[in-house]
């Protein structure tokens, strides 16, 4: 079932001359498909495609949208064990991992179904006319979210499921009626070419236009640039790298039209640990924080990379179990023998500054691709003066800075940047005795934690993901749960216009059965 | 009153050197002011000051903003007589202009006051914890919207009061707790310092922390540019030319953290006058178009510049009476003698391209920056071809493209750059047959207005003002109405954090008593 081609719309398509394989990091070895490139000549097709689809999906009634996103997640389950198999070949990761992820997936799917179908998402306003207004007479004024147009969404490494091919970014722009075109990610282009199968099959059986969506293969960042800088895109969704999401960001801020580019990059997420937490639950601490900075071989853009706490008996204490705890786990896999040389490369960088020390490392042989988790500490003064020591290292390795005390613990975090995540492990009288460092934090992060730990987005309506640069290029945006919706709409106003002609969301009798705002009182009435 | 200083937070100061004068275009002579230009010790310590305001103005209740924002909109008020004088002599529009436009910034200032009391407007949402779920609890995640930080606004040349000072974008960024730094616009400093007095009298009435507001004279692009690649600013609203806004917007995009601009820019607001409305209104079309091409000397952003028709005899009629209309209507001054000129420059480059007709010119002369209103004809096809003559003429300046046929209309319609506006004259039977004229204006305006004039821009909540690039640089946002509070926020979750310290907002009791999506259902309800 994996061609190694390219979907341009619902037809398969190899026209480049560029192949590329995927790795088993596991087995330490090449997987046996070969994947070609998108040409340039395709990529005008898929968004030539995806153009022309747009004019249909983007007016296509929430319920239909509704029956193609549920199809989706019909015809991802229905790819069974060989979605499952080629997922754990392509990435390391366990077989549980691979289910959990698809349930996820399955999950988003479907809740952004439940949304269009209700409906009331497009935050339908009506101000009604007063013709006989002085001055001049009030206009009738009707709003709505509509679509921004194609999207191109660019799967992430670390999540080939659920932020990749048919991910959050892809079900969110399906549901605000973006045809979507995704740059599939080289290191799982087969589990990418399977789910971009199920798309396809979803989007005939629900009599979707063709070209709503396009899976581009691609190892290098030619496909990539070309697609953003295309003038047929209207918006770009990434996970990954700040280097590479600045690098589309830049190239949209550059094009003629500048478009919108959601990209959600790195971060460390914060970790402040207050004196009497650690003393009171500082091995309880140790045992959770171990298993949270090797959770997925600290593959997860929420991992811990950044613990914060004020020099004691009790913090020494923390990192001594910490160490003890972390050595305990059995080193895990990572996603491709990239990541792993990149972890490596990136923690000896860390480890070659001054002042830095290693509190725990695996010391005994791993298999080739497993990732030797890594506990350092570093005094206060020497992290706030060594800004190398604030850069992510991806994988599982953490760095417990003890600070002075609270003034320098406070002024260390003025001096982080943007993250996804917070968190402040305190006793309530310290939280409450400490609130400017909650401010601190929260003038830094996306979301704030108390007593757990920032790895595991709950998907729901109250979750932020996505936070002041770099932890994302527009903080004003989530890239999880149905409100990541916004990235891909804008709002239009119709005056005075027919009710007869309106959109259904707008029209007097309400026909969707909406809440609205009208007349500044919301309500699901007709008028 | 007026001292030609600039308000770093409470404090008048004038540390530069450079200083200018602003223009009485009526009168064609100086105002007898000096404004000095603003330091770049000066620009330092407004944003200083305006980072250290954030905190506190930030996390304020929206009772004490609004307090903060009814007492700007009474100082305003108050300045009484030498405002508007003030005004008058800066802009060369008439008194009733100005206290009309001081009437919608003080209601601008009014209805923000009233959305923060209110309350609502945080968007705030509740997920409440569920502990046995299995496989992992599920947490308790809270959302709401908290201001990105210090905002710097650009004053409009166009709008001394509704879009500069104490315009829209301040008086949005104050509802949203940003601390605000004006750049002045040079052409109505008095304007702008006078209304700074009012805004500094108000903060320190109503106890506002030092620096929440800054007021910055500059008569370059120097002080601008210094603000926006300032590492303290945390957004941008600019209204005015597509230079300037997207000069702006690149150095933004550009800095080593990018922050958001929202820049409303140019506009030629197409309408389409469709065959049976014209052959049946064509009259009172032409009367009710040259009052709208020369309503302010045509220096409104939603003025119409463009208008499609099908070629025939009902339209040749319609421009007959059009340019017979317009040339009845008295000249009126510019605002300021380089607005006239780049009027007189861009008209004279259209006029210079071929096929340009001009179908009505006032000829006889006309007082020192007073403006000759002018209508122009082209054949569909000559439009087509030349994208200069698609390019925005400020001014009372229209240009009547003839099309061959609906076909032809609607290509033009597609080589449109993005608009604010699009109008649609039409007998209901010929806009319900023409639907796709509808679909394709749709994708490239923020604002549909049928049988009506795009000027006169309504502030209430249904209104978008801001529409697909060049309109504006994010068709996400409108720059007009509440939701323009938007621009200067963002989500912040809370996990699992103790109730007495989470913001009021999100709290159990629910004690600001303002409507929330709890567990996905909207209520007032407490927890």
């Amino acid at each position: 079932m994996i061609t190694g081609k390219n979907y341009i719309g619902n037809t398969l398509s190899s026209k480049g001359s560029k192949t590329y394989t995927t790795y088993n990091p596991q087995l330490n070895i090449e997987n046996g498909f070969s994947f070609v490139e998108a040409a340039s000549e395709e990529i005008d097709e898929a968004v030539g495609l995806a153009r022309t689809a747009s004019i249909g999906f983007g007016a296509m009634s929430g319920v239909k949208k509704a029956d193609f996103l549920n199809a989706i997640a019909d015809e991802i389950l229905a790819l069974d064990e060989l979605l499952i198999k080629t997922y754990c070949s392509e990435t390391g990761l366990p077989e549980g991992r691979a289910i959990g992820e698809r349930g996820r997936t399955i999950g988003q799917l479907r809740a952004f179904a439940a949304l269009v179908k209700e409906g009331s998402w497009v935050e339908a306003s009506i101000d009604t006319a007063i013709p006989d207004r002085t001055p001049v007479p009030k206009p009738d004024l009707r709003k709505m979210l509509i679509p921004l147009g194609p999207v191109v969404v660019f799967g992430a490494s670390n999540f080939p499921l659920a932020y990749s091919t048919a991910g959050g970014d892809t079900a969110a722009a399906f549901a605000a009626g973006c045809p979507v075109i995704v740059k599939s990610h080289p290191m799982h282009a087969g589990t990418g070419e399977l789910v971009a199968s199920a798309i396809i099959k979803a989007a005939k059986k629900t009599n979707m236009p063709n070209g709503v969506f396009s899976n581009l293969n691609s190892s290098g960042i030619e496909v990539g640039s070309a697609l953003v800088k295309h003038p047929g895109i209207k918006a770009v969704g990434f996970t990954g790298s700040i280097g590479g999401g600045r690098a589309l960001f830049n190239l949209a801020a550059q094009r003629e039209e500048p478009i919108p580019v959601f990209a959600e990059m790195g971060s460390v997420n914060p970790v402040v640990i207050l004196p009497e937490a650690v003393s009171k639950r500082g091995e309880d601490l140790a045992k959770t924080y171990a298993g949270s900075i090797t959770l997925g071989t600290g593959q997860f853009c929420t991992n811990p990379g950044l613990l914060l706490g004020i020099k004691s008996d009790a913090l020494t204490g923390f990192i001594t179990r910490l160490s003890e705890e972390i050595i305990k786990i059995e080193p895990s896999c990572m996603l491709h023998p990239n990541i792993i040389g990149a972890y490596e490369t990136k923690k000896e960088k860390a480890l070659s500054q001054n002042g830095l020390q290693v509190a725990a490392e695996i010391q005994q042989n791993v298999q080739t691709n497993y990732a030797r988790q890594t506990v350092t500490t570093v005094e206060g003064k020497t992290f706030l003066q060594n800004t190398t020591l604030h850069q992510e290292v991806f994988g599982p390795y953490s760095i417990v800075v003890q600070c002075e005390d609270i003034a320098q613990l406070k002024e260390i975090i003025k001096n982080l940047e943007g993250q996804l995540t917070g968190t402040i492990i305190a006793e309530e009288n310290e939280l409450e005795a400490h609130q400017d460092i909650t401010i601190a934090l929260q003038n830094k992060v996306g979301r704030l934690i108390y007593n757990g730990v920032p790895t595991g987005v709950e998907v729901c309506p109250s979750m932020q993901h996505g936070g002041p640069y770099p932890a994302s290029t527009d903080s004003r945006f989530t890239a999880v749960g149905i409100h990541s919706i916004k990235r891909w709409v804008r709002p239009i106003s119709y005056q005075d216009w027919p009710d007869s002609l309106l959109p259904d969301a707008l029209k007097n009798s309400n026909p969707l059965k909406i809440s609205r705002l009208v007349n500044n009182e919301q309500t699901k009435n007709s008028l």
